[in-house]
């Protein structure tokens, strides 16, 4: 089954914003067996919606729109669907008591233009929303002779996302011919795109009952398999034999097999071997421990660490000699591997990390250009460097060092 | 003049993958005048492309196509606008002379199906494409009895910048009536989108030849004003009005005047005071200094910091007596100022910022909640300590303490 997606709002016709409801519904579409053929993106303007709707409908069996509810004049989406449907709006007691009930508990009086949140199209069922006062509708019937399921969502991220999950997923499934969609993904740390795509190509194309979609970031490559079939044993079955054979091929350079970021496969490492982690970032300025702190719950691990951007503070937080930082200066080898040293000594943890570098743009030359980082992991067996020449632009070579560092970590606990 | 921008293939209809091409051609748009009212993405199928063609031509007056120009099956966008146009693609041989030597100046052999690239539809004009093998297609003319134009342009970003800007910007002035375009944008933190703009849509309302765009994002506000007029001076001075007008009212809450990133504010304030920082923060785990130093050249003023994740960690680099964290807790209005005057002692910096609180999801009590965050400015003055309650999930809690602790250093500075 197919389905569209029609965004609101004359905010999305803007340089500034762009529609990522979109990203999420096909994400839930794809679970659910149903692949979205077309996307728009439409101001607030009655007859534009209402035409959107129509060459909608003309399309494809599911139109999902986001957006449009609000309470204010521009907001028009069910007045449009209404006209483009032929059918009339009422508005629903119901609705408007919870509106009103909603705007009393918090003690805020509601203006009169919010009742028309509670206009409801002929037919269509109230999809309760519990994170704001802009319900959701779902019309499913026969327009010019096709059957269509046409759903209105807010556009608010999170009142989009509690609408679909609770109301609109058991209803799609409930119209969908039973199938089960199996996923997987493969993550890689630091290689591109082209060898990774040379190297497993070959072997995903034997699986033809499966997708599969390679997609580069900095610093990763993420391989995506989905497959489809009767049973979920049976899709999962076709994903996993797809999925082992790119893994054994790529061997220890997947670093995550289901999805999980490499910030959080490093803390799972880390509390599997009872280990603490400490940090001691000169060019990445704090970016390495944002990361691991961006977990939830990385205090069972991760102790913090040092930003060591002036030399005075290379010695003052993580003891690095000022001598060696005059000797060998502070994009080196050895400062690299007295900052890990320093800063696991001072923190006691089981193992530190160092990172120093010229990530730019002034602050290079022909000796250590723009892109030169050194990356250092201190642990009780010893210290380990990493050279590395990074390409790319101030933030592109802060993302790659701070990637190869947590990468560095993953492999010493493997 | 209206346009609408279509862009082309099917990896822009998965979960992955969002069309941003149409943010920058919406900019190039508006600075020449040009409205955006409708932008779609459809899949490489060629009936779908023709049927969105068709339906783009009786909307909009200019008509841009992003991708499906590449030499594969799936690169259908030439033939499917020659069919919506019910005119013939030839083959052209300058085209094809140019891309033949454009593999054969890099030793590569050209496979067959590459001379598709020089398909060109009938009374299309070629724009020539310096940065690969795709050339771009502008066709001007009447469609069912309609002025309009309709543009070709490769979807690598790279390419289709190179293409707009040399080949499409003076083509499409030369069609519009002459207009310039001024724009300003005032940027504000830490207040909330319904207050900004219950203060100030009475006055920008003022101003009916000036378009205003209020945009919220966590913890900040941005207000676009565009205004058009025959020549640049009278655009400039009407944008001029109306930004000056709500900065009065706003007063020191703007805390850029064009555009300016908060983080780069602060790097020219302290710059401007001759004045250094250092930061030790526990629950933002490092973004402060990395949102800091994220600003080339900030080593002029940013010395670094700590990231104090344990209490060990507070006491071993900010001096944090482990006694106050017992009595008062790591969450506390004192040792958010013990860890600002502690880095500021440490690292000799002009001011000293200090974070604590609870960035959850876990980790929260009913007496210091998930959200509870104490935020403290040391300077030769004394500490100032703010104390929020933020809403939202880890990142945003996290997100707001940085932009909190940023927008104290401006206020102190200015």
């Amino acid at each position: 089954m197919n389905a569209e997606i029609i965004a609101v709002g004359s905010e999305l016709l803007t340089p500034f914003r762009a529609d990522t409801n979109s990203l999420y519904l096909t994400e839930q579409l794809n679970q659910l067996g149903v692949e979205v053929i077309f996307k728009s993106v439409v101001g607030d303007d009655l007859k534009q919606i209402a035409a959107a709707t129509q060459h909608a409908i003309f399309r494809s069996e599911i139109v999902i729109f986001s957006g449009g509810l609000g309470p204010t004049e521009d907001d028009l989406t069910r007045e449009a669907v209404a006209e483009a449907l032929g059918v009339s709006l009422r508005r629903d007691a119901q609705v408007l008591a919870h509106i009103e009930q909603r705007f009393a508990t918090r003690g805020w009086k509601m203006s009169p233009n919010n009742a028309k949140q509670a206009d409801v199209i002929e037919g269509a069922t109230v999809l309760p929303n519990a994170n704001g006062t802009a319900a959701g509708q779902w019309i499913s019937g026969r327009f010019d002779n096709r059957e269509r399921t046409i759903i209105l969502l807010p556009g608010p991220p999170h009142e989009l996302k509690g609408l679909f999950e609770c109301e609109c997923r058991e209803r799609l499934r409930a119209k969908l011919p039973p199938a089960s969609i199996a996923t997987r993904v493969l993550k890689i740390a630091m290689l591109g795109e082209s060898a990774v795509d040379a190297r497993v190509a070959p072997i995903y194309k034997r699986y033809g009952s499966v997708q599969t979609t390679i997609l580069a970031g900095a610093g990763e490559i993420q391989l995506h398999f989905r497959s489809r079939a009767q049973t979920m044993e049976a899709a999962q079955a076709r994903v996993d034999e797809a999925a082992d054979a790119v893994e054994e091929e790529l061997d220890d350079a997947v670093y995550s097999r289901n999805g999980e970021s490499l910030e959080q496969i490093v803390g799972y490492w880390l509390q599997m071997r009872n280990a603490t982690l400490a940090v001691a970032e000169s060019c990445t300025g704090g970016l390495l421990a944002e990361r691991i702190s961006s977990v939830g719950g990385s205090s069972r691990y991760f102790v913090g660490g040092a930003v060591v951007y002036s030399n005075a503070m290379k010695t003052e937080l993580a003891g690095v000699p000022a001598s060696m930082i005059e000797r060998h200066g502070a994009v080196s080898r050895e400062v690299a591997a007295a900052l890990a040293e320093g800063v696991r000594y001072r923190s006691e943890a089981t193992l530190g990390l160092g990172i120093t570098g010229v990530a730019g743009p002034t602050g290079g030359s022909a000796e250590k250009p723009v892109g030169l980082v050194f990356h250092a992991l201190a642990s009780d067996s010893g210290t380990e460097v990493i050279e590395r020449n990074f390409p790319g632009d101030r933030q592109r070579i802060r993302w790659f060092a701070s990637t190869l560092a947590l990468d560095m970590v993953r492999r010493k606990l493997m």
